[in-house]
């Protein structure tokens, strides 16, 4: 297998969906339908001829992985990737103990599932240590690898744009999220792109370049001004300021061909119809993402 | 003169305010008291023994710029910086000449003030191509350049956190101001250190040592949690996550000897009475950015 691609996991029932012409890599992350139930969401994207999902734990409601993964199956989608993982630092170390454990209850129920991406959010700062906490996101991390590996699961770390660094992620750069990943050396480790998080980033192509071998991950999504709020303010793809297009020939020139996660935090977005949702997610996916009638087939 | 320093300029009055205890190199930035006249600022610096002061041109309000420095000085006050030149970046040649143009009369209205920093807030995106808008970033400084040298101003590149880069400033961290100082090499241009804009960088050490010669600038406020508000969610120092006085110390070790900036924007603080804010400041400057009886004096 090399490097970014998929493993097809044995479908419980149907054979994979026919994706819709261009949306071989296509995956809708749940945080974008926040609030429809798992399977309305799973219902919504076959009938739109979207091939794959990322579903968040939280989202999975009272279904156990292991069903949902099979309900996925069934409707011929695939998983891409469970959101999420993480949140290592903390102020003491009971609390840490406590963070490890439900990571290696995630990276289980992301194998029930049928994911063989984690994403890891690592986690805020406890106080004013920065190099502290950074240090207690590696032994997070390090703790449940030799876990991760076991069952075949690999773990994406998700650098989160600097104006989470306090509260959701001292990992703010991808070159810190490769620089991680280098350090914990493991063919479970690796990274997530999200065009959201690293647009802005002086050092973002060469650190796509970096990051190709263990890149896990690609979620887009749109920076629109002004900022409607600093969590829900995301925008639908072609609406804010994000070479996606340029960004996502970046990434696959460095030889990642897994999924694309439209992945938008919108609260106005998830009010609307869910049929809608997607068609324009499509929509916009074609445009923005691939455009000019590029290729951006996956290999999984 | 040595790199940070800064040149005593003839006071027309009275004699140098005597500065309260450790307040030698506190600087009030209007912003943090928007709302009020300049002369009401001056006043009140003078009252709690603050010895530097850094307006914003646009709340010079009808005063000429000669006429404010006249009544700084005549306080006993000096100026540590005008706030701001800029914002480079536009989408046709006629709006950037323009940008240039309006750059050049900062550049003269801070030599009349009695500044010798320009504060440059460099301009966001006019489309989606952040390397071009960077590019008129850098063409924009070197337009001014020799304007500046000439009347012995310097031009301080003020990285903003990444969250401002659509709409502000594509020039996000010290280490890409850095470059770009470097690239323009002039004892004219340097960059700013503000601690709200740069405090999650992963490589600020490293980058604050490489800063050393050409830092003209260090700004505190805090990063609280939940942000209020994007552009005017600021905090006090020691409300938030920031490590003031570690950066304070990592940027007096790279020999940076000038005023430090009180830049603190939110609507919260500016409803307070103004003498109200001003001893807060002072108090929480004493204990969040010196701390521990250290020393942080001004050559100046």
């Amino acid at each position: 297998m090399t490097p970014g691609e998929r493993r097809p996991r044995p479908a419980a029932g149907r054979p994979p969906l026919t994706p819709g012409a261009g949306l071989e890599r296509l995956s809708l992350n749940t945080a974008t339908v926040r609030g429809r139930g798992l399977l309305e969401a799973v219902d919504a994207c076959a009938r739109a001829g979207v091939p794959w999902i990322a579903p968040w734990r939280d989202q999975l409601g009272a279904l156990p992985p292991a069903r949902a993964g099979r309900a996925i199956a069934d409707a011929g989608l695939r998983v891409s990737s469970l959101c999420r993982g993480g949140f290592f630092s903390a102020a003491t170390a009971v609390e840490r103990r406590d963070r490890i454990e439900d990571n290696l209850r995630a990276v289980d129920e992301a194998a029930e599932l049928g994911a063989d991406v984690l994403v890891l959010v690592c986690g805020g700062l406890p106080d004013r240590d920065l190099a502290g906490a950074r240090a207690m996101v590696a032994d997070g991390i390090a703790a449940i690898e030799p876990h991760a590996r076991a069952r075949g699961m690999r773990l994406g770390i998700e650098p989160l744009h600097p104006m989470f660094a306090a509260d959701r992620s001292v990992i703010t750069t991808l070159g810190e999220a490769n620089a991680l990943a280098a350090r914990l050396d493991s063919p479970a480790v690796g990274v997530i792109v999200d065009a959201y998080h690293v647009w802005w980033d002086p050092r973002l192509r060469e650190e796509i370049a970096v990051a190709a071998r263990h890149t896990l991950g690609f979620h887009v999504s749109d920076w629109i001004v002004p900022l409607p709020d600093v969590l829900d303010g995301r925008g639908m793809m072609g609406d804010g300021f994000i070479d996606l297009r340029g960004m996502r020939r970046d990434v696959d020139a460095a030889g990642y061909r897994g999924a694309i996660e439209v992945e938008i935090f919108n609260q106005a977005l998830r009010a609307r119809p869910l049929d809608d949702v997607l068609a324009t997610m499509v929509a916009r996916y074609r445009e923005a993402v691939l455009g000019d009638g590029e290729n951006a087939r996956s290999d999984g």
